[in-house]
């Protein structure tokens, strides 16, 4: 690491989130706590210039080529510095480099040679976030900041797990008296983030996240384009269960183009395992294509019941995001919120209504609802219940 | 290859050019040759017809997944189809799927799942265009169709076969006495881009270019977003040049940005060889490093005479490029064309006189030129020819 | 799958399968179990027969080329070919391609274009074996080979799974407080190996195993080299284990070594997670970077709990591998065997003693046992121990 | 890199070199230019002191990690040290590392976290040597060795230039417009393989060359194992000319057998090239495949008369090769030198007379000579030969 990241990321860790969070502090005191304009603006000139500074000796150290490694958690750092910016409105989202030149170049620089997009992605602050005695990178050191991304983490870690299983089970087959315990291992791994998301819901505190978590995770301007905000979704494993228990499908556009929206804000490692799983039999195709009698006889029949648990669970996890996450920290506090600043409600960017509607979709491909409008496997649940008979 | 990709591969290779050129032939013997509306409808509806049947079987047949050449080569039939119908106006460019629902479901699975743009690119009239008893794909039959595929061919391989040897370069160092072995080979290359630009710049009919064959490498919809045209310049060699030679650099905005922009309209294999040049070092500071003795000294002389001999031939056929072939198939036929259609001009969405700046700007970096206001290396260039006093 | 590699498979599945079994109840029979020569012969012949007439159509037919997977697995089945002929004492050794020819020939291919060792590997067996009404592919029926591979096949997803979940503590330092939930699920996952270890300790026969399954799991020769038989330990999980936790260290002579020999039996993407972690810092090392009383304040110090129960944990399978399995179904059945049978004994090739020294010495690395010939780390775990005090 | 790293790169460049001249001049200035017993062993000892505390250091320095190029190189280095103190018989070939402890443990090290051979390859000494000052690193400072180095790097890099364009032709099809560019290239690249092939025979002195170059290209001991020499086929560009051309097929075991040999010799990169040729369709097999009429038609025909044109030129870069270099620098003075050194003739190790009718066997190949032993493309040859009447 050369002395001028060394310093940077230092000072990400430091002064940058104690500015932030002296700046929420001041936002969240306020009647509307939405606004931001001309509030600490001293503070925000001293975080934007600090920023560049840093930034400006780092362009003009040049590519140093340390490995992806290092690249990648330092455009992290940039990525965070530039959110913060957007998030105060300390640079002018309607420049063509987001009123951030220098940190829009080291970015786009960054961004091209690794492979992801050029801001920072969810895998910054949660699972390629270093800790540093005892403390990772934040925006602020508010306790829901930190509620928030422990149990992202936790959440993306667990489907990991879980997808890690699956993958496994393809050269198995659905039929090998071992593939019990790799469908065990992901049902206990759904198991956690059931209980991961329990908790969160417990323990955030609904104004806090709204006002002054959230923010950070919109959409900003890096170089010509605006790209969208990070969410806790930008990794491969919960597509790769998605696809692998077979409840969504690459073929259907509606998924696909999700997974098109995504693919730059994953690890190059994800995208590499999200592009192999997209060629792949599901298990429940596997399982569909053998006869009944075959599905009836051991060990098929053990993995079978333990794949309708897995969907269920996986379901079990779908609702809670959307029925409760989502809706206790986002779309009912967005309810209370004056009008005027709805248009900055999203991290994707949609209005929230359109967002809503996706979420509710992927929740109920996810629990294979009977709905005849969008292709839920529901009758093939069905089918394969029957054989548990 | 399943048999309905080979029926579809067959289409595409027939029907599908033939009545494109029909087509074409109404559209060139109207006074308004850009107009297209209310022209040929019964082609139009039975190309679109056609085309969607196609794409329902393959699509109801689902995933085969016989390798990246085979997907590739798909996602290429499937994309020319939906340009043409952008470019005969078959299909509904508002609608959410680009009026081809069915056309963007495929394209939309294929991309992802191949690490590409979901539409198709020029590799896929070029580099990777199979050619059957001696005819390749193509959207009409028309000759100043199959001239300039030809000759983008042409200039593509030889770009790819500078940028081979000038990545070759590298570990060796430019001290290297085979060095020089290299840099030849890669001045012989650029030679032949010079030749096969002139012969293009001869032999290709203004009017037939612009009215008949450009209009194919337009923006269009596939799935939510509009993806810009395929251009000649969506391969690795071009930029591997520009930056080994130093002419270009990957920490300037401006040129990550270009960057940034054109990775997944490039092969994967290519992204790759982008990414890796994106972090070395190149030629032209590799000499700069040195003191002047050495660099007067052999066999790095002779290495440096190359180089700039290779520098002036790069600058070459970006004036070639701009001067000739934009200025005389764009340029000048935009001027007489109705002010109706120049909203539809440019294969990369921006109005003609942005592109035309922008490429202005690429040439005069590459030319090394004197200008201040772009970081063109014009005086690193001039003390390396003092080296050679 | 072409069809005569359909055929080839089934014939694996089945008859393959049955004529080991008859043999191995033949020589089982007889008071020097361990005899071969002269017994059965026609089975043999049969079995030969057969394999190489599949073989050669196989090679007749030429390249198919369906990927990755579909190579990988027809490799496997050539490969348990040529084993089951080897154990038989079926095809000559001496002969440059081990007396089969097509066999050697179509080996050789298939690895080299998939980058393995030309042979049958663990792998083929256990984690890639796919089972076809719930059985996988095997020499024999014998109870207790299903037996051995099951436990094998256990270990080793085991085995990966704490790999998997240390390589993600990597970046999250160990002083995150998420990290914590990495640790327990590599110590559950180890907690699982020593489960199935005592398992296979109790439930395997010591003489069918010795007489009647690892004789197909010794070296054998194709095309001009001898490649060493396949263990459990071919996958990239447990070294990963070895030397995240720093228990084992790759700038060590005697470990790089066992990782230069066992890469090209490992599955490609092994290889890749293998050379990655060769060139990381283990957790153990970023503990002792600490100062004291980092280590003692959490969330580091649950963490380096954890961590020492994984090393603990560890050692113990490592102990479990060689006290017992090692002990009982190796080392004690071959004092019983006759003098003459001697040489064929181990998989790996060096005489049994060498290789008990060695697998000793693993252990007693894994065990950071009192040990000051070899590179143990015992100082290190007592000095990391005393910060929980 | 880190200052050890450098310093050892210095002295490498330096005092080895100097060192294994002083003692090549010893050698040489005998009556038996073959013994080496006995001669300058303050020299030797030296040698062998120097580089190996360089090497102490390195170790005890640990794993710096800068990525694949630094590792790569140093591997080269350490590669060096151990095939010359081998050449100068200073290190004991019957221990179990070479005699070389610290330094067989590097160079495992690094063998394996790169995925290479643990010993210099041909590409540390050609393709991958850097130049400093116009100089890049070799054995000794002698005109020959030089000589022999130049040739082989300008050898090398034309057969690559040759692959590339074959590669590229595979996509575009044998009877593509734009082939013929590509084939011209590969043409014009085998020519140049044909002048520096024949510069070398011209120009490099027998006697230097055996006595005091090759017996740096012996077998020697890393670690446990021996490993074969370097030559200057260790890259993927001769076999991909070989496989493309048709001449030479990979389902052949002599021919897999070799490549099986020298995958590890090779860089990833080429492993990567060589793996996927593999799997191709030779150019040799598309013409087979067409109907005479469609041979025999533009643009197919010009294509066809420069393929053949390829083969011939092939052909004859092979004939050079063992009846010109091979005949003049290893079989004549081999048998003007002391039985008694015969044993450490050859790079690969087999008896010479052994190597020479491998080499033999190829060269035929790659001339589609007509011989029945051996499977010589000779009758398809003449049946597309005569499609150009
Ligand atoms: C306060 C807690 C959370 C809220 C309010 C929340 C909200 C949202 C929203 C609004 C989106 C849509 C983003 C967009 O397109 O704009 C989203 C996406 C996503 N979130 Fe959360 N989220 C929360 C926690 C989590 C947790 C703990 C996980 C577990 C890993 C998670 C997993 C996902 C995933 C996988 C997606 C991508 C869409 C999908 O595949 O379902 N979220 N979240
Ligand atoms: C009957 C049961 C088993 C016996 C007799 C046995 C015996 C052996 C022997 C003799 C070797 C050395 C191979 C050689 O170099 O020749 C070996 C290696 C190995 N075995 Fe086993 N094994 C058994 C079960 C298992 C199981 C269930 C696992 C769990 C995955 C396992 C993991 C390993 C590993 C990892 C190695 C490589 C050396 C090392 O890293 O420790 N073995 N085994």
């Amino acid at each position: 690491m050369s002395t001028n990241v060394e310093h940077f990321d230092h000072w990400v860790r430091s002064t940058f989130a104690e500015l932030n969070t002296q700046l929420e502090e001041h936002y969240f005191a306020q009647d509307d706590r939405a606004r931001v304009a001309g509030v600490g603006e001293d503070l925000k000139a001293r975080l934007k210039a600090e920023g560049n500074e840093h930034i400006a000796r780092l362009l003009a150290e040049g590519n140093t080529d340390e490995g992806f490694d290092a690249g990648f958690d330092l455009l992290g750092n940039v990525g965070l510095f530039m959110a913060a910016c957007a998030r105060h409105g300390a640079a002018d989202q309607h420049a063509k480099d987001g009123g951030l030149p220098e940190a829009s170049a080291l970015a786009l620089q960054l961004g091209a040679s690794l492979g992801v997009t050029p801001r920072f992605a969810t895998s910054h602050l949660t699972t390629h976030n270093r800790a540093v005695e005892g403390r990772y990178k934040s925006f602020t050191t508010l306790r829901d900041e930190y509620l928030f991304t422990d149990y992202n983490t936790r959440g993306i870690l667990s489907y990991k797990r879980a997808g890690d299983a699956l993958l496994r089970v393809l050269p198995l087959g659905v039929s090998h008296p071992v593939a019990a315990d790799l469908l065990r291992a992901a049902r206990d791994a759904l198991g956690a983030v059931v209980v991961s998301n329990e908790r969160l819901f417990a323990e955030l505190d609904m104004d806090r996240f709204f006002y002054s978590v959230r923010p950070y995770f919109k959409p900003h301007r890096v170089g010509q384009h605006v790209y969208r905000g990070a969410n806790a979704g930008d990794f491969a494993g919960i597509n790769v269960i998605d696809m692998l228990l077979g409840l969504c499908r690459a073929d259907h556009a509606y998924y696909s183009q999700l997974l098109v929206d995504k693919f730059l804000y994953m690890m190059p490692e994800d995208q590499v395992i999200l592009r192999d799983c997209m060629r792949r039999r599901s298990l429940m195709d596997d399982f569909l294509a053998l006869d009944e009698d075959e599905r009836r006889r051991e060990p098929c029949r053990e993995n079978l019941a333990l794949f309708l648990e897995l969907c269920e669970l996986h379901g079990q996890t779908a609702a809670q995001h959307h029925d409760q996450l989502v809706a206790k920290f986002i779309e009912e506090p967005a309810q209370h919120m004056d009008q005027e600043h709805h248009d900055k409600l999203t991290a994707s960017g949609p209005p929230l209504p359109v967002l809503l509607r996706a979420l509710a979709r992927l929740r109920d491909l996810r629990q294979a609802a009977d709905r005849d409008d969008i292709p839920s496997r529901y009758a093939d649940i069905r089918k394969l219940r029957e054989s548990l008979r």
